[in-house]
């Protein structure tokens, strides 16, 4: 998507240097458009781990590109899995990461140019998650041009919770790409962001994201979502997962499954938008078997943001309160209207995935 | 409650010198405990305005002691009229305000002794605050030790959103009251502070005072209430209101709604806890009745705190971002398991809210 009316990916080799992966570091962001260079695959694992790079497409994209560069200092098969290992272990819930490393792992292993296959594949994982998100666009349109059509072209009312945006992917975005798609269709939408506490991404990231795009949108704190849609102002909830059973239950960021609740509680649907890469079709049971990260005390308690021209960070609670973090939720998949994949649209259950994607 | 130790309220006469009421300067609460001297009503009235005190509770005993210190200025009828008028300007919206500022002039002009008059009755409305929330604790203590012989004597799990703690009243609070009487009679509780966006009034305040108080809690994001319901990590939703209409729908702090449906869809209880100066006798829809405030995007998109010990003030989002800000939401009757009233427990209707206070 653009920024300053250049288009950009979230991830890219250099043109210059092809030994050379570069980013957007995502944390100085909204306030600043830093541009990072990887060049080793502890570069890559520290920039998943430290949030440099988020969102469970870009997150994979990242691992895959981080087997290249671990590729290009060795090819020898225990420094790979090493190299694998050391991607898998930075965040557990995003099913994406894995699946890329893996992906790598076999596809250098089938091949006699390792470093060629690896560079082909990470390319081909990138491009797949961009054309994937592309795919869930042109669907999820189809859904908001008949909401817009019901309402008489008065702009249809998205509520979204966290980045599901281009900059959670390659590009595109999840939960983003049927908004930009109407958007550029000449739909007329309208984005509630939910800011998305602890870490902001929808203050940071979405609204930002949004505003480059031109989209209308406007910023809203996580608790007032319910009382938006009893007053009739929400048409539709609309976010990503980091990953989705094969029965439905769909991961997100926490706080996902309280505007699940309300939509269904007001009669509002609920959709979640997801490339087939965020599928984990090991599992039936969400809530039993999805592994939820523990961020630790320190981003609930602490906040940071841009203060005269530089960030600045602020304790909001007495420095010894003890305080949780679990990163996500689950949504069971009773309360999903329906899944927007790249290959159309599905009932959130294991009938209605498995007739669009059977084993 | 207890400060460091030493038993507190949050407004009280000098010891010293019976012309000087003293406050707790909220504003600064966690990070510093500033006692705040009153000396005339302007004091008073800037104590309100500006909120060094808020809560419905605190705000009609600060006006009913801001009478007092005006009446020892001048019994004169014209300036105590004009003392009444300064102080109902204050906050025109909180419903204690004026009661206790009418209860003031009736009781002065009644009497002799004006002085004396006036410091009687603001002593009696701050005893009769602090009394009917401590006997909301001895209701609600029967449901907590309940749960927590049917645990075996397991810690109690309590989710509470915003204040409705001692700072909001004159003692003992009215949604924390239950937990400090379980606390003090030796029945296991452990609290989870929502922090309250957008002003964190539980991570500022709630979790200051059960701190203070001893009592175990740990701090969340708004987003993780659900997530732990469905963990089993919640016994019971307790919190305050801000207006109750007689057919028990409740307005609270915005976000209390999604807490009540996460609680229903996972059959734990949910209770809200009120004086019977909470209740609009006036209203029976809350949803259309209810004015909910409109609260600006100033503090949705800035974030103050604590930094390198001084306050300090974060931007969070594009400077540019539109954000809305209702300050209020509606949990209806269907969703509140029960009130805990001065009185007792009653079913939130208009049946059993009539039973225990009969017209």
């Amino acid at each position: 998507m653009n920024v300053g009316g250049q288009p950009y990916r979230t991830i890219w080799l250099s043109a210059e240097d092809d030994r050379v992966v570069r980013i957007i570091d995502q944390r100085a962001l909204p306030h600043e458009f830093i541009v990072e260079d990887l060049r080793e695959v502890g570069d890559a694992a520290r920039a998943i781990a430290d949030m440099h790079v988020r969102g469970a497409g870009l997150i994979g994209a990242t691992a895959a590109w981080g087997m290249y560069l671990a590729a290009l200092a060795s090819t020898e098969d225990i420094l790979l899995r090493r190299a694998s290992e050391q991607l898998k272990a930075t965040r557990p819930t995003a099913v994406n990461l894995a699946w890329a490393v893996d992906r790598q792992l076999a596809a250098i292993a089938a091949a006699d140019d390792k470093i060629a296959a690896a560079r082909a594949t990470a390319a081909q994982i990138a491009d797949e998650d961009a054309d994937f998100c592309r795919r869930i666009g042109q669907h999820g349109l189809l859904l908001l041009a008949e909401i817009s059509r019901q309402k008489g072209g008065a702009p249809v009312n998205i509520l979204t919770h966290c980045n599901a945006g281009w900059l959670a992917f390659v590009d595109h975005g999840s939960a983003t790409a049927p908004i930009y798609a109407a958007h550029d269709a000449g739909v007329a939408v309208h984005v509630w962001v939910d800011e998305t506490r602890p870490r902001n991404q929808g203050a940071k990231l979405t609204a930002w994201e949004l505003g480059q795009h031109g989209v209308p949108h406007t910023l809203i704190v996580d608790n007032a979502g319910g009382h938006l849609m009893q007053r009739g102002q929400v048409d539709l909830v609309l976010v990503g997962t980091d990953r989705t059973t094969r029965t439905g239950d769909v991961a997100n960021k926490i706080g996902t499954y309280l505007k699940a609740l309300a939509a269904r509680d007001n009669g509002i649907p609920f959709y979640v938008a997801l490339p087939s890469s965020s599928f984990d079709w090991t599992m039936r049971d969400g809530l039993r078997e999805i592994p939820i990260e523990d961020r630790g005390p320190g981003e609930v308690k602490h906040l940071d943001g841009w203060q005269d021209g530089t960030r600045g960070e602020i304790l909001l609670a007495p420095a010894n309160t003890p305080a949780a973090n679990p990163g996500f939720d689950i949504t069971p998949a009773r309360l999903v209207t329906a899944l927007i994949t790249e290959r159309g649209v599905c009932e959130a259950s294991e009938a209605g995935i498995g007739a669009l994607f059977p084993a």
